[in-house]
């Protein structure tokens, strides 16, 4: 699948500030770059980097005042499978040492306060991609998509006690509940084909038989048509913005169009674009 | 200076469980290890790896009954410098990628949460040397050392409310205002010379001028008698025992000896140890 | 029936220290102190209060040193219905102004946080007695009777994650959860019969077609034999002693015994009693 | 002095919900209500109580629709002294049972949590008024008036932490460490000459030589210019609106006028009103 993807970020900076953006796609398998542009308003600089380990790729600078980031890419993906229920979880003394840290605990997933309640939940289910699949059905069964009820300190304990969050959230309640049941689970930032309203998404991927599987707990989007940016422990490692102090976003457009399909009417080069919405830097 | 490390740990796990181990010395800069052995009872193997990243050594097992573990090795550790205070911390863009992930929040250090405090108590101090000593020194100012206080979900934010904790809590605390106030900082387990009484210690490192730089926010050990166990975000990430289910640990004995110094009448060979003693498995 | 109750408390004071002690029986419709005897140590004055608005009964003093409590009464307590399933709510206009407090949330019962679940779980259930039945059968299919592994500062929100406590934290989510689906709950300390071990047991009562009910969320003891000591908001209301400093409990029996029931073995005036153990402070 | 007070709400109720206003000024000592006059819809019908013990008054029914709400009263205060520091704590046994509760955690107050930091950081300070007085200069030193940083379940913990807040913040961190250095707090709903912008206003009351003295954490307005409408524990126990489900506010005005100063320009009959301005329903 060909996708062409764009996004563009607005933010206001009151002062000079020590800021990372993650907005690219990833160099990573199953994923080819064909062709990219990164768009900044003249005098602004930001040093790129790909993280060896990841193959996420970051923006770094130090930005003042307004600032407008415009990101465009096609990219070539190569078909992502569901996630099959047979699938194994190995035992500890098999993973690799680089997965071990996807079954600890982290900011937003706090796993070891779920270890009874995962083991009461799912703990009958055979271990692998049964279990996975049971969690993502029990989050759609008992969590609600809603808007505005959740915030940067949101964590997973929050959403489990409150049932209702975004994308974050939802992938953070997953992530807390696949690595409670002993299964290695990562956070994902993705641009997402057919995410109605299109925006930053966040999912996760468990690891299972020796690889790594997408899946998207709050079942919005097809994980077929997912571009990776970031993957990391939790929304902390992937934010598309972090920065060391005070900034407004003032607008934020993002467009995922799929390249090999019939043309609708919408102009590619002319994707919506609201410069005075607020939106909060974060993965919705 | 070398030292002479002891470490015997016994544990009971009522039915098999997947096990990682974390006890041995480190493949690091500035330790060289001279020696080691590893003693584990009849019958009982556990796969050793080291982390290509950190340097790190797990042992990995599926462990029940009865398991003791005795490790015993001499290390020469390069001279450790006292934080100066006049070291500085380098723009965002200029930190390797791999420094990054030490500025964000983790498990049990909110960072995001202690933004206005870190900018109201440290900020007019100059960032770098001179902002983790006086960091280092509120803690010492505020922050009670004591035992049973906090447990295996005690974070930063439970702690700067209860102003009392054990090196754990002290390292969390401590890293947390460090990350808030702009100094990259990773826990670190270590045997610690002078340790009174002997036991895994947890203490810190923050990066500044290119280098981490060890700290010990306890002020219980003097960081030139630490040898490096493991490093991570924070203790989820270098506990000494991490497993997939339940344990108890039984017994637990740590030694540490400067073999340059004057002999004392403590015979190396048979450092204290009571197998009765039931002890939380968690860095103190 | 009558019961004839007998609780011994030994605390060790540090300091002198202001202190309330809530071990008598109250004063309270349906039960009927004939006699009973507090036994304090020589030169120990408590003076005696009783809340005119609840019943219940408070020792206070400045206690220091060793203090041995004895509490010894014979109540007749009236027969108690369990609770019936058709009982209603009485929309909040209708609700006595005294009634009011118990929907809201307390220390120990954060309901607002609770509403999105218990809408979701209980609200297709008529309000009412009903409900408070749904309630109870959650609670006793989803959370275990474990001791340990709560404490003095854990909510029914901790609970809720945990899916394990002892009485006080089944009485927090099961008035949490009551107060979230429209009911008013009140908690309670009691004396019961039959409870094993014999402790100080926390339950609690919700407000239905104008009278208050009581229901044992732990469902280990008959709520016919409950001796009622006082209510509150929660466990902070009524804590059978509260300090305004440090203190240890060396020592505690209780013991409730069915005067109208054929003797048994046990001597009523010699019941068990270890002045050494050590206890928490705290409703179990 | 005497006081005119206004207030008008406006509220869109989705469905039938049943609704407690406590927005009239109570019968309370100190405070004599000359008139006043309560407006609403036609259709619209509130059932009027006065809780005997406080002395607050509620208004209860089952609201739906566009409800516009107005209270205009005139109101005779006496003077009100400023907490003098000479003011003492009585020992617990001599305090009114009645006033005990205020010593204790509650919702937004976890009292049990702050002990270790009241000791340290008041406890060298005589008890009573000036260990009052250093606590307000602490909240005075330490945490900034900020808008939008916290919502309906911000405890003071977060507020000691984020060191930031509005009103009602500022009084639960207030109580907090009141109730934790041994001194009964409450919470008091007030309308308030003077504040800026006019608002219902959150402050508290310490109890000292056998009476309650009136204080205002955020030193936005003066106590002598205070009608109270409310007290309790928290902010729970005197929200000037709670209801049983979803609502919205959707249009607040408040004033406050002093009949014995020089008359301004401004016409006391049409003080601003914007019905279209959303506000959270809970007190700033």
């Amino acid at each position: 699948m060909r996708l062409e993807v764009t996004s563009r970020l607005a933010f206001e900076f009151p002062e000079p500030t020590d800021t990372i953006a993650v907005i690219q796609a990833a160099h990573a398998t199953g994923q080819f770059i064909e062709r990219e542009h990164l768009g900044l308003p003249n005098g602004v600089r930001l040093a790129e980097s790909t993280d060896p380990v990841s193959g996420g790729r970051l923006l770094r600078g130090c930005l003042s005042g307004s600032v407008e980031i415009e990101y465009r890419a096609t990219i070539r993906i190569s078909p992502r499978l569901t996630l099959p229920a047979n699938l194994t979880v190995a035992p500890w003394s098999q993973l690799p040492v680089a997965v071990l840290p996807y079954l600890l605990p982290s900011r937003y997933c706090p796993v070891d306060q779920f270890l009874r309640f995962a083991s009461r939940e799912f703990g009958h289910i055979s271990p692998g991609g049964a279990r996975v699949l049971a969690i993502l059905d029990w989050i759609h069964s008992n969590v609600d998509y809603v808007h505005g009820v959740s915030n940067g300190t949101t964590s997973a304990a929050n959403t489990f006690i409150d049932r209702a969050g975004v994308c974050r959230d939802f992938t953070h309640l997953g992530m807390t509940l696949c690595r409670a049941s002993g299964v290695p689970a990562r956070a994902v930032a993705a641009y997402a084909l057919a995410l109605d309203p299109p925006d930053f998404h966040a999912v996760f991927e468990v690891f299972l038989d020796g690889g790594w599987w997408l899946v998207d707990p709050t079942r919005l989007a097809p994980v077929a048509g997912m571009v990776r940016i970031a993957h990391g422990r939790d929304a902390a490692d992937i934010a598309f913005l972090t920065t060391a102090g005070a900034v407004t976003q003032t607008g934020m457009m993002v467009s995922v169009v799929d390249l090999d399909a019939p043309r609708t009417d919408t102009p590619l080069d002319k994707p919506p674009y609201n410069p005075n919405t607020v939106e909060e830097a974060a993965l919705t």
